[in-house]
């Protein structure tokens, strides 16, 4: 392929699914700068760009749940990517969960918890959650 | 959850990742307005909205390759949601391909095409992909 891959967009940005290796199960959604994408690369444990703290930050930094990267692809268009990992610790999600995606619907209105939590927020992450 | 989800984002759109239902496989991403959202609730068929031809479109609907909603789930932030489908057809990909994500690197520089093409796109779409 001659296109320079991944595709970030307009806010150099470019959103990555975060999925288990070994169970399918998609963790997280998050956003990857060039500098975020290149350490991922680099050291084999996830990083993002924080939209809000306007930072890089590395997934299990804080919690210690870091995520050991298996393999990378890109999508069609080049602007959103894929990335198989190895979760440590008790999960992805801040909120104690294994996954961020821990509500379901049928009807789009109504969200329940439809995951178990897994870990205490307030014991792995203090007052300080990521 | 009082918060009213999912919480679309200041383009109102929110990137809806879709998954197979039967065997985990990421299918691709693309992004939801309030209608397309809607839409794929009421009818139980995934629908989004092109940011390039700024309207919505129902997955398949020219391929015939629908994808028929089996969950929806959304995450801890609410500001992205995961579709699981029973995928008709030969894939989700335009490009004839069963996943979007069907180029993977190692190096984050060069991808390689790391799945099975499964359909000639130019003998489903014709002139006109989607």
């Amino acid at each position: 392929m001659s296109e320079p891959l991944p595709a970030f967009d307009t806010h150099a940005l470019i959103p990555a699914i975060v999925q288990d290796a070994q169970n399918g199960q998609v963790l997280m959604v998050a956003y990857m700068n060039r500098e975020a994408f290149q350490k991922t690369v680099s050291t084999g444990h996830t990083h993002f760009y924080s939209r809000s703290r306007r930072a890089l930050w590395k997934k299990g930094e804080q919690s210690g749940h870091v995520q050991e990267v298996r393999s990378i692809a890109v999508d069609c268009d080049g602007d959103a990517i894929l990335i198989r990992v190895t979760q440590r610790g008790g999960g992805a999600c801040h909120a104690g969960y294994r996954t961020c995606f821990f509500r379901s619907s049928t009807d789009g209105k109504a969200w329940r918890v439809s995951e178990p939590q897994v870990f205490d927020p307030g014991q792995v992450y203090g007052q300080k959650p990521r």
